[in-house]
């Protein structure tokens, strides 16, 4: 699908609406006590918030408002179907356990999907109001009034690489050990930040993102900031990624390279 | 040592110029490129920052002007004496690590120890702007304008717990598995957070913090806030924590023996 640059620029301007809405929405819930979480699963700990489900509706509503030809696929509401063969894919609190735990690592994602893949994709954080933003030959980050460009850094070696997950099992049994045998390479290796972590790779600030497990809906809008930003986001085979599954996603294409190399030994 | 009003706020007006002094130093450099980062120790990773000793060194500038009698304990410039039986206990940036892979959960921690622990506590977030205040009765957060008190949740069991620590390996292989048998109880574990963790604890917003091999410029700014805020710092034999070591915080007290009692089998 060709998108020209009107269209382009209309595309972005619902996304940032989008994420402007769900900003007001989630920072309203943030933070405050005695916040209701349910459990979506009975087993486990994968809590909605109320906020979750809110932002959702409100970022449904300006696409009913603006973009009504458009399918829509979010985690809380599921598909909606639509006419232009685009898809906006949204998450409106990755994160959640970041969320009820008050930490700043949390996000609003939002990708938007034209066949193969995100042609935009947007991360809001909003408590530091940072917005990382990517798609159409763009990739910047704001925060008020302050703006600038995002540009991955080079990083040949996995010896010098930070690698970032949200959580220390990873995934599967054979998941983990994967992924222990990158970080044993690596020089650093941090948990905990979730979207963000794909937020500091398209900043420069590290170099490896590696997770299992995700939906689409966790990885469209990570995939658009960060290719944006002139990273490389794969699963860990080197194949597509923006289905969800397994993602690797770096700043350098030899550091991608070097790690799939050993998540495939 | 008795310290009357006007003293208290003296000292408290004294910690709030440090950590405003050490804010603009410490956002100078964090997320530049190419920061100067040294080995401080020729095994692990244990990076010192420029950031790190020019903020130490602000700090003790304000020191030498406004409380030249107090002694002064910080983590790069080590001991200077003083005369008054007050030492402030400086943590330039604790989460060096977070600092260097640009995520906003390091912060600059200032303790004011009077012989038997900290009478005053502070944790400074620069990027968020998030300023954490604990002592003489009093506790607050402050962000730009905005102002509230900071007060523990209550949390009785265990299993409502969420439970922040900063590396999953936590201290020595027997450290590790006493903080994963407290962790199999909880609601919810996470990772990676740095003095950050304690912050949120003092929101609120969780539980616990369990942490090993710390120093007591990594404690003594937490355990006043945490204090402050109605929870409480031990060891994890339930003895006084602010010279380091191992470390428990809890916003109840319930909680906390809860999980001392598990630490301790």
């Amino acid at each position: 699908m060709e998108i020209n640059k009107a269209m382009q620029q209309e595309l972005r301007a619902v996304a940032e609406e989008m994420a402007d809405t769900a900003r007001k929405v989630t920072l309203r819930y943030f933070r405050t006590r005695d916040l209701a979480i349910e459990n979506k699963e009975r087993e486990g700990f994968d809590p909605v918030t109320v906020a979750d489900r809110e932002a959702e509706q409100a970022m449904r509503a300006v696409l009913a408002r603006r973009r009504p030809e458009d399918a829509i696929f979010g985690e809380e509401f599921g598909h909606s179907t639509g006419s232009s063969g685009l898809t906006w894919v949204l998450d409106p609190i990755d994160g959640t356990r970041a969320f009820i735990s008050g930490a700043p690592s949390w996000g609003v994602l939002i990708g938007l999907e034209a066949g193969q893949g995100p042609v935009l994709g947007l991360i809001d954080q909003p408590f530091t109001g940072e917005r990382f933003f990517g798609g159409f030959g763009q990739a910047d980050w704001r925060r008020g009034t302050e703006k600038a460009p995002l540009n991955t850094r080079p990083c040949r070696r996995l010896e010098d690489a930070i690698l970032m997950t949200t959580f220390p099992e990873v995934g599967t049994g054979e998941e983990e050990m994967s992924f222990n045998a990158v970080s044993a390479r690596c020089k650093l290796t941090r948990f905990g930040l979730d979207c963000y972590a794909y937020a500091l790779l398209a900043l420069g600030q590290i170099d490896l993102v590696i997770e299992a497990g995700l939906n689409a809906y966790d990885v469209q809008g990570p995939i658009g900031v960060v290719e944006g930003a002139g990273g490389v986001v794969t699963d860990w085979q080197g194949n597509p990624a923006h289905n969800g599954g397994q993602i690797i996603a770096a700043g350098d294409a030899q550091a991608h390279a070097a790690a799939l190399e050993i998540l495939n030994r």
